[in-house]
């Protein structure tokens, strides 16, 4: 006898061509964030708060303190919550990044070739948004009592820094979201590779700093004054090459001792996962060869859970390609550093400035210099073993052959899922992707496999079940 | 009983309307080269040899060999050299900058104004090339006979590189300038200050690099991949910063060893030359305080006699004001090298090349380095105490009361000097600026003191005199 979920499996499955359909409506719209034409942004919240409600959702549009901001889609199903049932809150955006050049296809137009659906935020984020509303009308269809109570937070400013967002969150209303709410999760990121489903625990945050040395009033000659003046050009790339070594080492005293030690216990989380020394050099180029690591652990491990320095660039000087020959007055160098548990945003910056200044001093130079934390976010790191967890693992084995789902992190920040994580406080948070590495989100061709999409609205709809009939 | 040199000073201050108007001619032609308007350059070269000309001297235009370039302006004088006498070689350019922005003037209008003469091209290097044809016509006018042969070459191509100019003289026909000549003279640089004439002996040489450092084959995101690669911009850095310290030592290995060393007797052409430390922070700026040295001998020391290393700017890392956190996949940093005796363009290469390839060995990293020398110049010396600085500095005192005349180097290169001292081989070669360091070669409101275009008039056809009759 079928149970409950092959009801829903087969549900999902018969309603494979209308769940293509509307992500093909929601594909058409252009809300791109980072052009906010807000004619646009208003018709993709206003089809969402349409969708929501014709499952039965109790959704509407939340404007944010900025009322010209793309407002917040909020929605809770059922309608009428049960109390006696757990509360799940989801997290995605409906804004897309701006189209870009190299489309072979439509990028408004969702098409299907060679079992991808091809379209602007196809993946990122418009993919998993549409499943979870594909996830009501499959438990509908199937006759299936919904597992859990849901409640929705669509934003549409993901792509241009979830401006806004903190602050509706943090609000009276925002507040509302996150009560009595057990679990959170975010389907916004991509599987590590293209065949091995994978749940993520922890990002990077990052700290970009910007050090400026300046000196004399004007650009100099270097024929004439080369040689008389201290030259902050100079300067610059001295206290910039006091910074990381070229095997990736931090040389900022002080950082080490607040990197989280590697346990044992962690260290095994890194055992299965489905990753090789070809994946990273295919992920750069072909025949690439510029990794510092050969073994598949050590390289996600410096990309995961240690921090990085990345020298990003100097404004200031001449940058062009001829033979200039001056001496620029005033000259800025970018880094940035991403950081894991235990680095704080401040004690990094502290630690920084401290350490630039000291080194500036020794240099004996009339230029001034002066270190700037530019922007900051904070790393975001779970526990993997969470209930939360546990009830997407066994939803990705009933969907994906019995394979269990790597336990990943991710070497970048997505800032939002700090702001979720402070809503939620110390319930647990987790990145239930459904795309894959290689579809393009942000580049050109962007899409989702069609088998991941379907295959997504198995599993999100069967993390929803495990989740409420865990013990 | 006035002197033959008195009627000739008379016959300049007579003619010193007519000598403004001819430099006023001179300024109202836009010859500049880096526009290359043809008709223009052609009208500013067949000006020339018109009014040449019409002082008595045989002078045509010849083309180079690329002959979309500006024509050089050859001239001899007397028409029919007397062989009895000395003869000199006289460089001048009659091409001008571009006017570029800022100009209170017209700046191909000339105007007197405050004792000062306008215009584009009126220091720099218009001035001094009418002022020789002016001393012509002022021996004439004085019936003082003309004491030497000379010979001119006023090329149109200075201000853009001397493009063609080092192979028209090393032609057949450039060769015949050079025949029996005793020395030469370029009037093309200024004085150290405003106040107190200068003779200069020395240009620095320049050595220009570029060092490319490459790696990873495309844009990579630091959040994903910082940590796990070879980071080109990071080895650039410490690639950089191992050339110069803050104090502008120099730190490739061998090149101190290559710098002549100074003598009692050149430190002695320090004594009395007219400069302050306020001299030095006054040209860079209102109250800066950026230079290394207090003591203004080291300063010019440091300028003239020494090499420098100044760092230019990056290339291919992001140069703009905003928080990009990539990693650039391919950067090049450009520097130069300011040289002087006995370092040879060669050898300050070799020694680049061999230290940076050590030091990056020394990095242990899977990036690839180039170095490439993209320009090069050789510096020029040449002993001040020749007949002809003597010649002049008699000229100098005759004209400026008395005042034994500093002499200098300068830091920067100008090119053209070296081609001309290679045609000249063992003879002398003077700079005699006849302008003052604040009349704004290249700038807005480029001008020459009345003063010191008349009193260079006096002071050329004085040396002239003075080269003819020294023993």
């Amino acid at each position: 006898m079928a149970t409950d979920m092959d009801k829903y499996y087969k549900a999902v499955d018969d309603l494979s061509s209308s769940s293509k359909e509307r992500l093909g409506k929601a594909i058409e719209i252009q809300s791109v964030s980072a052009d906010n034409v807000q004619a646009e942004m208003k018709k993709m919240a206003d089809f969402l708060v349409t969708e929501l409600k014709a499952v039965g959702a109790d959704a509407e549009t939340k404007e944010l303190n900025d009322k010209k901001l793309p407002h917040v889609v909020v929605a809770r199903y059922p309608a009428n919550p049960d109390s006696s049932k757990r509360t799940i809150l989801i997290y995605g955006h409906y804004d897309v990044q701006p189209k870009g050049e190299g489309w072979k296809h439509e990028p408004f137009k969702m098409k299907e070739e060679d079992g991808k659906l091809f379209g602007r935020g196809s993946t990122d984020d418009k993919g998993p948004v549409i499943a979870w509303i594909n996830v009501i009308e499959a438990y509908k269809k199937s006759g299936v009592q919904f597992p859990v109570n849901v409640r929705f937070c669509f934003e549409g400013m993901e792509e241009s820094g979830s401006t806004g967002l903190p602050e509706f969150l943090d609000s009276a209303e925002g507040k509302q979201l996150f009560d009595k709410v057990d679990a959170g999760c975010i389907s916004d990121n991509y599987w590590l590779g293209t065949k091995k489903p994978c749940l993520t625990y922890g990002l990077r945050g990052i700290n970009y700093f910007s050090i400026t040395v300046s000196g004399p009033p004007k650009q100099l000659h270097s024929g004439i004054f080369g040689g008389s003046v201290y030259e902050p050009l100079t300067d610059l790339i001295i206290l910039l090459s006091k910074l990381v070594d070229s095997q990736g080492k931090i040389l900022v005293p002080g950082i080490e001792k607040i990197i989280e030690p590697l346990t044992d216990e962690e260290k095994k989380l890194y055992d299965g996962i489905d990753y090789s020394l070809k994946d990273f050099n295919d992920s750069i180029g072909p025949k690439s060869d510029c990794g510092i690591y050969n073994d598949p652990k050590q390289i996600l491990m410096a990309r995961w859970r240690y921090p990085s320095l990345s020298i990003h660039g100097i404004s200031g000087a001449y940058s062009g390609d001829q033979t200039v020959t001056s001496i620029p007055p005033n000259v800025t160098g970018k880094f940035s550093i991403r950081t894991v548990p235990n680095m704080t945003n401040d004690r990094v910056t502290e630690l920084v400035k401290n350490y630039l200044n000291v080194e500036f001093e020794k240099l004996n130079s009339k230029n001034h210099l002066t270190v700037k934390l530019n922007d900051k976010g904070e790393w975001w790191r779970t526990d993997p073993q969470a209930q939360n967890f546990k009830a997407a693992v066994s939803a990705t084995r009933d969907i994906w052959e019995q394979v269990i789902p790597d336990l990943t992190r991710e070497g970048g920040s997505i800032p939002v899922t700090m702001d979720i994580q402070k809503g939620l406080g110390d319930k647990s948070l987790m990145l239930l992707p459904i795309g894959t590495t290689n579809d393009g989100a942000h580049g050109p061709d962007e899409n989702i496999p069609t088998k991941n999409y379907i295959n997504g609205i198995k599993v999100l709809g069967a993390y929803l079940h495990h989740f409420a009939t865990q013990i």
